[in-house]
C-alpha cells in the first residue's frame, strides 16, 4: 500500500474532448499512462463550455467550441514522481494546459478489504 | 500566440445554475466577458449538488437547492490580468464565492494548425 | 450573515460513488454533515473515470473501475473550521483522498433577499 502523506503535488490537465492519440481519447490514454505509471491517483472531469489555447488562433465562438468539450485530468503525488512523468504528459500534451499546485495530503486510505 | 508560463493565479467563480443576467445564463455571460478579455483559458463544470452563500439565507433543504446546481468558472492567466478584470467580476457575480490560488503553468502550447 | 475573506482553506475530498454510510451514498452524507456544521459552502462534482487509494489494491482495469465513478466534494472555510470538522471526515471517509489547499477568497457575497 502506497502511502501519500504532506506535502505533495496536484497536477491539472487541461485538453479538449476531441484530442486523440491514434484512435484512442487523449485523457483515456493519459489516465493509462498516469496508472502504469504507478501515480497515487487521477480523475477526469468534463466542463460544460470553455476555450483555451485553441481560442487565440481559432475564432470559432463559444457554441461551436462548446463541441469540443473541456476535459480535466487531475493527479496528486510527490514532486518527485509528477516530474519524473513530466517528459511524457509533454509529450502526449501537444495543445492544452498543464498547471502545477502545492496541495498537503490528509488522508490517502485505501480499503483493507 | 500568447505564452504563458510560470507562476500564475489560478481564478475560481462559483455560482448557481440558475444565476442570469438579462436573458443570458451568469456563467455564459463570464465566459463571454473573460473570452473577450483575452483570459489564457476558461473552463465551466457543472456540480452535482452544493450549498453556498445562500444557504445562510434561506432555509431550503439539500434537495430543494439541487435545482440550482452549482457551477464552477475557472480560469487560469497572471496576477495583473486576473486583477483587471476583477471589477467586472464584481460587478457580475452578486451572489457567490470567487477564490484565487497560485498555480504553476508549466505547458501552455496551442497547436499550430 | 457569514463573511469569508482573504487566506482560507480548501478541503477536496476525492470518493466513490458507490461508497455508502448505511443507505445514503456517502457524498450526500458529507454533504449533509457540512450543512449542518455550517461551513461556508461545498460542491460536489462528478468525474467520468479516474483510479485511486483503491487502485492500487485491486487489479480491475479502467473500464471496471469506471462503474464506481469518482466524486470530489470541495468546501472552502477558515483552517480552524476546517480542523474542527477533520475528524467527522476520516470517520466517514475510510477509502479515499482529502487534500487541503491555501486559497484568497476574494468574494463571498450571498445576495439580500
Amino acid at each position: 500500500m502506497k502511502v501519500l502523506q504532506g506535502q505533495q503535488v496536484l497536477m491539472r490537465i487541461f485538453i479538449g474532448e476531441r484530442d486523440h492519440v491514434g484512435h484512442q481519447p487523449l485523457h483515456t490514454a493519459i489516465l493509462t499512462m498516469l496508472r502504469k505509471e504507478k501515480i497515487a491517483g487521477a480523475t477526469v472531469i468534463r466542463g460544460l463550455a470553455g476555450f483555451g489555447a485553441k481560442s487565440h488562433l481559432h475564432s470559432t465562438h463559444l457554441l461551436a467550441l462548446s463541441q469540443d468539450l473541456p476535459m480535466i485530468i487531475e493527479c496528486v503525488d510527490s514532486r518527485e514522481n509528477i516530474d519524473r512523468i513530466m517528459p511524457k504528459i509533454d509529450e502526449m500534451v501537444a495543445d492544452g494546459l498543464v498547471t502545477l499546485e502545492n496541495v498537503e495530503v490528509v488522508r490517502y486510505a485505501p480499503k483493507q478489504n
